[in-house]
């Protein structure tokens, strides 16, 4: 029954506590067995020492692993007892090698902000982190390339980047964490992808460790490479269980000057709907962020940060952001935009900030929804895909369900990518909650043939439900690939497709 | 010695009667020799027939199938007796699950406008035309998205898409011929692909049937779903070897209103590559092609279509385009480009297309290269990606070591996304001239990390090249990929791998 509890903080820190202390490694972990791996032996610390020269690059002292054994929103919690930092693709490549053989299960650990817990050791898998492999190899302002290792930070590259006046394709709230490994290894999206288009569009290529220990060089600098399969995609959003990412060249756009954030109030999700088409029309290649934030999301973030929102009392909000390079186009895009949708009542209030600190405040409003409705007791959240017509209809029929029973129904998200965030939270998460919420939620959205998962990715939490998103068809040909490339289950085992 | 002669029409159609008229079909083709398929016999095609329900569903009539073995620049030439034409995914999927029991061999046919003779049978393989599963499915103009059959011809697409204000994310000289199932199995590039990126990120969504007749449901009208493996990927660029796709999912871009065209003159390739850099930093966002063309194949563009060109006897021009959503903008934002590269003497001298008609005969003077460069008695072709400091290199050294015994030796392509179309054309391909070409051309691209194919593909005619652009280890996953999804090897053999 842990699935029905992890996204509950409170539920699932008591329960890492009793499986940490408690439960023996053969024994069952969330309901999953252990397979049988190997344990790590002395022989094999020896060999790792061997391969790694520094002694910073293995961890041993529980003190110093426990990091790696706990993820950040502290929803699972592993057992692993050796942590390994690898700084070479050669020292990766020999690693693996040795564990394949050993059939020594590897958790891949990046910059640990998943909210699926697939960086996490279930058992005590050995965690290959990736911090050390931060090194930037090219940054080429004229075909707009950047090449480095996987372990280098978001936001770490974002800053070199810039001075050279260029940008990463993708900005996440987690850029001073995340590393560029495992936003490849989630696919992660963010909230430039209405501008820049996913990773798959975006990285040009890449390197990665076989669980074999064989090293396949996908890197590619260029755009176009229709050199047969495009092999690079399928090391993308597998979340480490087919490889482990070593270096990535990905497209960088040139850096962009001008930024104008747009704050509307808006009586209907019609209206919501109108206004996004209408500023794709109207914003066009300006357009860079388009998110929706419903009346319950605002009030609760506006209490947690003891603020004030500029504009107050609608059901609907939305947060615009353009960014282009000529202040005077894209003010006089803006007003125009903004003159047409509220002339025609399409918009019914809002603010138009440009200056950095203010445009910060409107975001702020955005991005601490997740925080605030964290600080209830419990708190549940579905990351879903949704037809844009039926986008809010899970909200109000989830309102309708548990409305009565809990503090908080709620969605906000990027509606730019049809990606809602549908948030229930509470003080207490009874049975009779769940069982309204949980299978329903996965049913609606399977219904519009929606994604379960937009993109948190499935990790070691939503395993289960990836069948309502994915055909038994689709299914088996993953677990085909998962058992042709990794034969021995070592690389993330428990994770994704739970083979 | 078939690969030699490929890119040589007048030697090649020789080629073809020779093979068509003389050869058994157990012996070699273009030295490949004829794999153990069953041959199709009568009970076959009682069967096909019953799968199919229109008579125009099969064409058996050495008159009807002609044309489906015989590709467009008339490289290659197959001997297929039995064409199918499907109407929905179920008759695929029935032909398909027939064919692989019977251990039949099938040729997927698309618009034939490929380049690399992939989609032309070898031997006797059944034709699988695509052109009948043209239906559009949906267009949403909220959601940017269009879900279509893939044997919609690109340019119908195109102009459905226009009448909602949208527009397909690729655009292609074969535009009025060219699958867009086709585009997603060769992974099409095209000179959108500046501003709207590759199909791997375009593409949101796909369904394909596999060689043993399974349909596997990928469809997603989502830009973001990290359920899974991202198996959409592997059929995009597989060119038909994989799977045959049958459904595609995309995501369209709104329409623009505004074009400027740029033709300019420039003195050196130093200032080629600062222009482009300019462009992107001047013309961000409203940047749509950015296209190189030198001298000779100007020269020769001109004389073959007995036209004039607005400015002349420049080393390099180039061509760019922006499209946007508000003229005043567009052209202030041109404007301002052209004065710093003019100022700076970074351009020599250019003109400024607004006017349809202006616009198209600037951009013809592109697009007719290939036309021009083919007249000649013997024309090869190579389309490279190299980087962009290398990009010209490659004509300046072959014009050193062929120059004098050829009539043209020139480069032109898509700048903005470092790929390349060396060209070198004549009256008589000499020995001489294929032992100074082969594989020079291919070695100085692999020392650069460059792609021997960058939009054109694999196909019949560079399989033996591959090794060029992707490392053992990547050609075995392919090998390992392609015999578990089609352990019969009954899609599109002797192409790609040639498995």
């Amino acid at each position: 029954m842990f699935n029905k509890l992890i996204p509950c903080m409170r539920y699932s820190k008591l329960l890492f506590e009793r499986h940490l202390h408690q439960i023996p490694l053969s024994k069952d972990r969330y309901g999953i067995i252990r397979k049988p791996f190997a344990k790590t032996m002395d022989s094999d610390i020896q060999l790792f020492k061997s391969i790694l020269p520094d002694k910073n690059q293995i961890l041993l002292d529980p003190q110093d692993t426990v990091g790696y054994n706990r993820d950040y929103f502290r929803y699972v919690r592993g057992l692993g007892t050796v942590v390994l930092k690898p700084r070479t693709t050669k020292e990766v490549s020999h690693i693996l090698r040795h564990c394949n053989n050993r059939r020594l299960a590897i958790s891949i650990f990046g910059g640990n902000t998943g909210v699926c817990g697939g960086s996490i050791p279930v058992f005590d898998e050995i965690i290959l982190s990736m911090e050390l492999m931060n090194k930037i190899e090219v940054i080429d302002e004229y075909s707009g390339i950047l090449v480095c290792q996987s372990g280098c930070v978001l936001e770490k590259l974002e800053e070199k980047l810039l001075s050279k006046r260029m940008i990463m394709p993708l900005d996440l709230g987690s850029k001073g964490s995340c590393q560029i490994g495992g936003n490849l290894a989630t696919n992660a999206g963010g909230i430039r992808l209405v501008r820049y288009g996913n990773l798959h569009g975006t990285v040009l290529g890449l390197e990665a460790v076989l669980a074999n220990g064989t090293t396949i060089d996908l890197m590619s600098n260029f755009q176009k490479d229709n050199t047969g399969y495009h092999l690079k995609h399928m090391f993308i959003g597998s979340e480490g269980t087919l490889g482990v990412i070593t270096r990535v060249a990905i497209a960088c756009p040139t850096e962009t000057t001008t930024q104008n954030v747009l704050f509307l109030g808006l009586r209907s999700y019609e209206a919501v709907l109108q206004t996004f088409l209408e500023s794709k029309k109207r914003l066009g290649e300006i357009l860079t962020s388009c998110e929706l934030i419903d009346r319950v999301s605002l009030e609760v973030t506006v209490n947690h940060l003891k603020t004030a929102s500029p504009i107050k009392d609608f059901p609907f909000y939305m947060l615009l952001e353009t960014t282009g390079i000529q202040k005077e186009h894209d003010d006089e895009k803006v007003q125009s935009f903004l003159d047409y949708v509220i002339e025609r009542g399409i918009v019914s209030d809002g603010v138009h900030a440009c200056e950095p600190s203010k445009i910060d405040h409107l975001w702020k409003l955005r991005e601490m929804i997740p925080a605030a409705v964290y600080s209830n007791r419990f708190c549940l959240t579905y990351d879903l895909s949704l037809p844009l017509k039926e986008f809010y209809d899970i909200v109000t029929v989830m309102r309708r369900r548990v409305g009565h029973l809990t503090k908080i129904v709620c969605g906000f998200g990027h509606i730019g990518d049809s990606n809602i965030h549908l948030t229930i939270a509470g003080d207490e998460l009874t049975g009779e909650i769940q069982l309204l919420i949980d299978p329903f939620v996965y049913e609606f959205t399977r219904k519009l043939k929606g994604s379960v998962s937009a993109e948190h990715g499935i990790g070691l939490l939503k395993p289960k439900y990836l069948n309502y998103s994915k055909s038994t068809e689709a299914i088996t040909l993953m677990k085909q690939i998962k058992m042709m490339m990794d034969p021995n289950g070592i690389l993330n085992p428990y994770k994704v497709l739970q083979i």
